[in-house]
């Protein structure tokens, strides 16, 4: 059974695109159509940009066209301020590739995900690090647009709480604030442990469907929200689906040498493969995540980074090079 | 001067009806045309109830006609929770009397106020304890309408933080979720100390301007949200304006047998007491809140007791006379 | 392999005694000396007690001699507040029946875990809900103590966010408050999926080494601390490798009917299991934890199921039989 | 009637020794005995230094012989990072001048004061940011001892809400963790409303009787702690009893051109004012604080430049010239 099939199985979402593209070339030995990678390498960051061109690319990759720029940066988990600093910046100049924000541009930032539960609160962690303006611009307009742009920062909160989509509170909010652009920043899911507090994706498409760590969200994109909307993600957890996949394929892998077992993989018929994942995983379905006993570390972490890079990246005033840039 | 004009010049609101018809009372020496006052004693709070009828009402009391409830409840400040329960009960009623919810009435709760500053975090305290259901309507509303209404739950934050208006916020919320009643909790600011956690007020017109601690918020009712709008608040603060002109009275009252004081009391002209009163509040104009030290425990207990209650009033399964009713 | 060797590889503790004890029965065949088992049934629970009699039982299943007691109370989750306070009473009854506090114990409880790690913050959440009266009994003696019994509560942090052991912390602790019990509240990491969120272990040994999500904490028992000590904890995680593991049993068992099959499976040696299970958790250790993804609803649940059981049991005043028990 | 008399009666703590200092001059018009009072101005900051040097100093200003640092910083109130930076350098430069830590000094940070109270929430706040390393002093001394010294902190709570004095809780920890020095952070009250939030005090003596927002904490200094203890505080509130005499003594001075009330001024006896007070602040006592409606930002603010002074004090390999040293 291919690994694609059996992740939808068990509600696995691959919320980075670069991995989206990785399982689908494995599985089909070839370069995706409608699909450009691209690598580049930094002094503290690998980055990898898909960029999906045409609707076969949409289709095959599950999410729309538009650009998927993952920062590979595994220093994130070390203690050191002056590596985190660095992929700050490098995030900043990455967004700043992606989109020419004009001089007076507007912005929405969006916290999603759960306060509560700490594999969920990237989202609001970095709103409450983000430097918010929007009500400054009412009284002093001409004193602050030399250094500040428009700024308004919000976290909705998640269904189970507030009863509410999180995509209907947008909406409302969109329609009222009316900003240039939106940033909607989310706690991801991955399909592999090792990008798990290691990757960044930043992507010009918004946050779509079954994005997050698996609850179902609505998207938010240029169509539902009628602005631009940037995603901006880091992986926390992986779907235990996933451990147990894993731990079946090295199975398999570690027999191989044994000819007899070589063919029962073959002959082993895909429904024993998912009666063992369901044994493993029972009695829950697909609502466990695996997660790093210091998730709290690493939230508090990345959602320094990103709003260090936002803070840069939005205000013209706070200027990379100096010393007031890394405030939080 | 006039106390009223006093407090007028130092922002201070009362945001208790019961006050202000005091007020007026107190200056005019006559009954406030357009004002009906009630009241009754029960064994744990007397309720007095200021219902304004037209327009002269209206203008007089500075806000919309309508019906505004004050339980009068000062062993909320008793650490008893029998006690506390009964006013939960209480309080139910009244939001019974005051309105008769219709079977299938959706509900959208509204938090004010700001989370991170403890004398304001009433509204978002009660919306922690809300028991949300509207997620569930989607999926088994023929099991669930008989014993639960419909009910979102949201606290917005404040202008400060997300640089948005908090009406803007729950404009955008009502046009999505389009509850037919929303009930928003405030903290509130009062013209006594007594009032400081031993009132309840409950009001069918919303919250209007002033209300709060004091920040400029724009009017949540029907005319603005399109739907019914109840109000529930409690005080928690008063401006510190109101201590440093209660000295001045009490100093004039303790001194009056002097008869050169009296007439010095006359003859002191309003710019004095202005004046006195900027020195004595220097270097702060008018955002100095009183409150007391023990305010983290007194919004614990009175964000409990409004929760219970609406948790009662809204949803018919949970029956007061019952013990899994008093439930956070 | 056993079991337990894997499980000792990979630092899996298994903090519920039965499930120690049952691992230890299906490795070896036979009853387990030194040690008893007692199950009860009730409505809302079953009850099992695992008693360690002497030293034989103390070194097999590697913990002291005393009692465990494990609610298995699958009704936690849920969502029935009538049903979680019967499981609330007979939490209190069975601690009643463990043991026997005189008129004027004290206590201090203590909320072991990281209150900013959801997995881990039960016992602080449960801290939170303690009705404390120690610094009222300076004053008022008589008039309280027919009711309430002294107790103090704190959550002393983890050594990542503190630098101090937890065991240091409450060394002191003990010295200065002088408690006649101390009752220790923890999150546990169970062996099995089943068991997380629906078991509430009770101890009358305390908590010891390899207790909560795993990291090291030295032992809080009557050896150390002078006094007696109970130990209150529900299972919130497994470790990931118990899924590894479970998963390889799992396809093995699937694939028993291939005689070939089983012939492999006793000949794969020791290495090939331990290599798979490290290949499916690369690159982390033994630190990944597997939670459900309802992780913060579980631990507001439990942790108002023990405090409530707890102030039952230790006030006198609070009559399980009233609606004011059911407080908070 | 005195200004000290009256303070002493409403519990009015003048937590500020430079405050104790102008009173006591204001009233006696001369130098105080065994004190001695510098001053030096700085671009970013006044500072005031007051020491005692002998019993004398030490009855008359009420706190042991020892140093009393205050940093005049109204630019705290401005929203300007830079500024802040170059407030916690000064800070951590006074902080070496006061006392030089021997090269392998080890610390205990203690967060004074109630989380769930914003005003009282200073001490718990500068916690959170503080780079904690003791822990890792077991595993890997040589390679830090360089750059890191050892550090541990803990917020050990309020009487209030664990039942324990705080004295109590920190003298069990100093017996384990055998600190060289303690660094106590508290929320400090202060004697005048132009105080609140602009000024920084800094103690060789510790935290004395009276010291917080008014609640009573034993003493946290070298008699009993047995190691050399430093304060740290800055003031967020003051009693209402101060807007109270404050208004009384602005009256006065307005009416002074009446000579009349010059009379009753000397005529009017100290029962009259204290009578006025009481009935100003009635129904409370001395329980009520007067704090900022910003108090949220307040401190935020200050939590972060006491924070960063101490990091950068403490850890030698953090260079003040340095980007990475403004880390929180």
């Amino acid at each position: 059974m291919k690994k694609s099939k059996l992740f939808e199985k068990w509600n696995v979402h691959l919320d980075l695109a670069v991995e989206a593209h990785e399982l689908l070339r494995g599985e089909t030995n070839q370069d995706v159509p409608g699909v450009i990678e691209k690598k580049e390498t930094f002094r503290h960051a690998s980055v990898n940009t898909i960029t999906i061109t045409d609707q076969r690319g949409e289709k095959l990759l599950g999410r729309p066209q538009g650009n998927y720029v993952t920062l590979e940066v595994p220093e994130i988990k070390e203690n050191n301020f002056e590596h985190h600093k660095k992929i700050s910046e490098i995030l900043a100049q990455k967004l700043s590739d992606l989109i020419r924000f004009h001089e007076k541009a507007s912005f929405l930032i969006i916290g999603l995900g759960n306060r509560n539960a700490t594999p969920d609160a990237l989202g609001p962690k970095v709103v409450e690090k983000i430097m918010v303006t929007r009500h400054l611009f009412h009284y002093a307009p001409e004193e602050i647009k030399g250094n500040l742009r428009n700024v308004a920062a919000i976290s909705p909160g998640v269904l189970g709480i507030t009863g509410i989509e999180t995509a209907e509170v947008i909406r409302g909010l969109v329609e009222h604030v009316k900003p240039d652009y939106v940033i909607a920043i989310d706690a991801l899911a991955a399909g592999a442990l090792d990008r798990i507090g290691s990757s960044i994706q930043l992507a010009d498409t918004g946050i779509n469907p079954g994005s997050g760590i698996g609850n179902f969200r609505k998207g938010l994109n240029e169509e539902t929200l009628g602005c631009k909307v940037i995603g901006i993600g880091v992986p926390t957890v992986v779907n235990a689906a996933v451990i147990a996949h894993k731990t079946i394929e090295e199975l398999f892998a570690e027999m191989e040498t044994h000819p007899s077992l070589a063919q029962i993989y073959d002959e082993e018929n895909e429904e024993s493969i998912v009666s063992v994942m369901e044994k493993a995983l029972s009695p829950f379905k697909d609502s466990l995540m695996v997660t790093p006993k210091e998730i709290d570390e690493l939230i508090e972490t990345t959602s320094r980074i990103i709003a260090n890079a936002l803070n840069m990246s939005i205000h013209p005033g706070i200027d990379p090079g100096n010393d007031e840039t890394y405030l939080m």
